[in-house]
């Protein structure tokens, strides 16, 4: 008996994980966090009406989800006003880049992304084998004319670009964006994740134009929808890159309610205005907290915003150790020099009370 | 604008899709099945304790799951009286297999399986690139000594064996399948799903014995505990083979409230038992339906029956089309001689009844 023969290809991949799960960490500590605000995740929630489908739908759980995503797929072609044979429905957008990643990607391939930025995306590069060329942020925004520049410069197969970005928040006006998806060059695929796209002000995604075959814009129930733990992203693209997923992806992968919940929830769209609405008010907060305590924000288009701790990664990393004892769940951008920051998702009232308590106290505790 | 530039073997790839779901044909016919009973789901569904338990952790959507799998982990673990470190748990058997086949199979790769076997096995070796190597039933049991011998010759990767098979539903006493255990050549690694399990007759599956590097066996909720719309799976194997799916897996893929449901759902066992009780019944009355009309059914040791429609694959599908035109959802196997069978799953009382009154007509359709 020996090893599994694992292509040359796996056997290199380290079994690194792209983030460590705040159940980790509650196991280690033994105990709940008293604020869940480290993982980019919505507190407020999904739509009441959605909560109801899933419990209505979840008796009917021994039948599979249907594989087509028939339903969802029409009521997203009419909500974006597009045709459903330009709709992909996966397993979360995390899902959907690993597909995607594979249709493209072979050793040695070159993909475009931002150094820093989302670290699940370059994870399947990894795993596929690309070669990863990392372009810098121009401070705390992803620099699309140099992500360009360098796609075409290697010859790219695939440039992503998260707008608004995760880490940082930040964002561009879709007149940037759409000067992006002119420039893409001669061969590149776009990954355009707009996973927070919805938190952001008006007129920052462009408007769709399916005719190109060279984007790929993601969206997703995770986020503003709060239905992080479903697993029901989409992406919106030309009919034959959409189709191409049928040839690899799983399926029947879907889980049957989370469907049914998606569905609603995109219904309640009077739901998903009051949930920005408390998002922006919660933003705020965080700013006038950050401010009470001396420090500054990064403009937010998302449901987080980073804390700028006003120093360098190391203190940064205690700021953020000190709110952990002190049960409040965040993190922190990987990369010099968004590691000066702390972020955290836009929390309830009580969420940010215990923050708001816990912050100036750490903040002490870092700088001693 | 040109097409994305695939890589070629997904160029190569035909859009095939495993199976068509029965919501596809309900659109096609504009109604819905009055008796579901096609796609191997168990239609008594999961434990009212595993309903319960999903609908409390509905609200809790909009975490992610944990992607540790922890608690499910030991609980399986403790279920199986072995290591959590012995576990992968994954989106469905489905998700699994293509995690496994793309850790080991890069294009000209041997893989063997048997000729009519599990379709979606098979979907994720051709969509690596791995050559198939099919070998013929002996009767309507797959043979595993053929394809212990054909992987000897081949030099195969991968060994996949479905006890109890899919789609026949016969199975091997788990001497046989320690035998085949001891007989994996070097080199390979045998993927036992064993999917159906909990419905075959005591002695069927061998222990658990982790220590050997060449043996992945597969489990789900999928079946006996009635959740296939959740997609909950997993895989008992050696630490270090169970570690490699860390490296490539999505890790934020499961969905929470599956995670707390299968959590529950495998705490009832005396929900389960009570399935297996109601599905043994249902087999049993198939049995008699078949009988009534003159036609033999395949011994099942899984939760479907295939019936014997005594004469070729034409004349089943007559058949399987006249059931459908009356309401009646059910399948049958794709490769001859199989093909001669309709099969159809343990249903309810009601579902019984109705393919009891739908059979006679569709026999007599059939064959006029």
């Amino acid at each position: 008996m020996t090893e599994p023969r694992y292509t040359p290809l796996v056997a290199s991949l380290p079994s690194t994980v792209p983030f460590v799960g705040p159940e980790t960490q509650e196991r280690i500590r033994e105990a709940e966090f008293d604020a869940r605000l480290g993982a980019n995740e919505n507190v407020f929630g999904p739509s009441p009406r959605a909560i109801r489908a899933m419990k209505i739908a979840t008796p009917d759980i021994w039948k599979y989800g249907d594989p087509e995503n028939f339903d969802l797929k029409q009521a997203l072609a009419a909500h974006h006003q597009i045709s459903p044979e330009n709709i992909v429905v996966g397993e979360g957008i995390d899902g959907l880049l690993g597909y995607l990643v594979r249709m493209l990607i072979e050793p040695g391939d070159a993909v475009v992304t931002s150094l820093g930025g989302y670290p699940t995306f370059s994870f399947h590069v990894r795993g596929y084998g690309g070669d990863l060329v990392e372009v810098p942020y121009k401070g705390d925004y992803e620099d699309p004319v140099a992500l360009i520049e360098k796609a075409g410069e290697v010859g790219a197969k695939l440039i992503y670009l998260a707008n608004p970005d995760n880490p940082m928040g930040t964002s561009h006006p879709q007149s940037v964006i759409s000067a992006v998806i002119d420039a893409v060059p001669e061969g590149a695929l776009l990954v355009l994740d707009e996973a927070y796209i919805e938190f952001a002000p008006e007129g920052t995604a462009p408007g769709f134009d399916v005719s190109r075959d060279n984007v790929i814009r993601f969206r997703t129930f995770s986020k503003a929808y709060g239905m992080a733990g479903a697993r029901v992203g989409y992406g919106i693209a030309a009919a034959g890159l959409v189709q191409s997923f049928d040839k690899i992806r799983n399926h029947f992968g879907m889980n049957r309610v989370a469907q049914a919940g998606a569905l609603e929830a995109l219904a309640d769209q009077k739901y998903l205005s009051q949930t920005l609405g408390l998002v922006a008010k919660a933003r705020v907060r965080i700013g006038q907290i950050a401010a009470a305590n001396g420090l500054t924000v990064v403009p937010s288009s998302t449901n987080f915003v980073a804390i700028d701790c006003g120093a360098d990664g190391a203190f940064a990393k205690r700021v953020l150790a000190a709110l952990l004892a002190r049960s409040v769940f965040i993190r922190m951008p990987f990369v010099a020099p968004h590691d000066r920051c702390i972020r955290l998702s836009a929390g309830t009232q009580t969420d940010l009370d215990l923050f708001e308590q816990a912050l100036p106290l750490a903040l002490t505790e870092a700088r001693s």
